[in-house]
């Protein structure tokens, strides 16, 4: 294909209409406006879920990776407007689904339902507006600095596995594995409890959400750096693990969908962020350094480096 | 069909989860939160344009629907996040020109891109969420009273008109009546130049978009009011004029795409709003009374009352 990727689109099409301060440049996968953080994440049937999928978890995904992206500005959510394209074979049960998915995140997360959009789509769609309160900092892609520790919350890769479960592969693991891989898949986990943490400490941050390696590529070039990342050091869950083995590590470094946040920051700030009491690990995977472009050591060959969007 | 129309869908399955107040009940298409209104509109090829309407008239249409709502809601547009679907056969010329299309109405309304993403779709999809700055009051559709002004801006049923041209319909028309009429539907005014004085006068105000008569008895209901409209006092213009005199009043009772703000008033607020310097009239269409319910005064009979987004 001869046409520009997502990143080159970004850049060549919609960064020079961006010129307001709260666009961030379009690098920031959020705005930031009047104290408020706005992020916009759209999922279309057969890009970002199947079908036939649960309705609810559908919904619910839609909201998480809205707060994945809140989380990794270090903002508080606070609610968010709902588009809903319908295809032509809704129904009342499958609307009663979705909408329940979304009341069990609107408690879960103590979001509000602001207002939204509904219209007839070829297919189900859902484009969901979040907006989050700005904590005192709010650290962007751009502020990683030459010495700044590389780190990740929870564990990677386990996404892009749950996908290879949903389709049917990985069958030689465990029932047990596979139901954790397909959850981690089906449904994110937004790290909101690092929000107020990441505020304080990070120097630089955004969520993985189009794998580890095209994402932490964008934060190092958004701020002049370069980095080394060392992949043995990569957190694994247990089912992780077990991927791995037959699978290699690629899934792990660009597989994405795993909506944990991949931040920088001093040796100084990474200690005190290990001393908080997290459901999840915070784990040092590489450091910042002078120059340009992404080292990885320990790492297969790659063919692709992430999820593409267009 | 014995699904739920649009209206019911809102009532039983979102409304129940919109109750914070900055939700309005979900009945205003607008939140209001923090000293701002948010809007959200979605434009799907095939619904709201046609897959070859030039990308950047569907690119300021989306926007232009938004800035309506914002309008009404006596706002003033600071910006917006832009979600797009790209079909399979997009091209960069294609994303130039809608490009083009939003950085033309960035300049004419003073936007800011703030934010959005992009992603793979069956069909070309716009999800719009616009942000703007309420002005001291802002004008819902639940503050209507018995003895109120029924009132609309602009002219009525160019927008569905100029839908039938440009289905091929409305061939006996004159060229440049058929011109305006397509202009109208292809290109929405969003009357912002009502919104300080609609933020002072109005007690209640929407935009006209999915028909008249559906969009004013939604308004009436908020209010618990009734309304009487003389359908020989709709504004119209002379090309709308030309077409009413083949086609009938129907279109411009409940043809819908007209993005006229329809508001309610005091008489001595309507004299006030008369006084000033607009460049689109205000017309008197009928008064507001005690009781539920919405008669129509010279009017055909009607077999639908607008349109039906789901």
């Amino acid at each position: 294909m001869t046409r520009p990727d997502e990143d080159a689109v970004l850049a060549r099409f919609f960064r020079p209409l961006a010129r307001h301060p709260a666009a961030l440049g379009l690098a920031d996968d959020a705005a930031h406006l009047n104290g408020h953080v706005y992020t916009k994440d759209m999922l279309v049937a057969g890009q970002h879920f199947f079908p036939d999928d649960d309705p609810a978890l559908i919904a619910r995904k839609a909201l998480r990776v809205n707060l994945s992206d809140l989380a990794a500005k270090g903002a508080e959510p606070v609610g968010y407007l709902f588009g809903l394209g319908l295809p032509p074979d809704w129904s009342e049960a499958f609307l009663a689904r979705l909408t329940e998915g979304l009341k069990a995140d609107n408690e879960a997360f103590n979001l509000a339902l602001l207002g939204g959009d509904t219209v007839k789509s070829p297919v189900l769609m859902l484009s969901v507006t979040m907006i989050g309160r700005a904590r005192e900092k709010t650290p962007l892609r751009t502020g990683a600095k030459p010495g700044d520790v590389i780190a990740v919350t929870g564990t990677l890769g386990d996404g892009a596995f749950g996908l290879m479960v949903r389709q049917g592969g990985l069958s030689a693991l465990s029932a047990e594995h596979r139901a954790f891989l397909l959850d981690r898949y089906l449904l994110p986990q937004p790290r909101l409890a690092l929000g107020a943490a990441l505020s304080q400490h990070a120097s630089a941050s955004m969520d993985v959400s189009d794998g580890l390696v095209q994402d932490l590529e964008r934060l190092l070039k958004a701020s002049g750096c370069a980095g080394t990342v060392d992949a043995s050091l990569l957190p694994l869950s247990e089912a992780g693990k077990a991927a791995v083995a037959s699978e290699g590590l690629t899934k792990t470094l660009t597989g994405g969908d795993d909506y944990e946040i991949l931040f920088t920051c001093t040796e100084q700030a990474f200690a005190a962020l290990q001393t908080l009491p997290l459901p999840f690990p915070l784990t040092r995977i590489g450091a910042v350094q002078e120059g340009s472009g992404l080292t990885l050591l320990n790492a297969p060959a790659l063919t692709a480096k992430g999820w593409q969007s267009v």
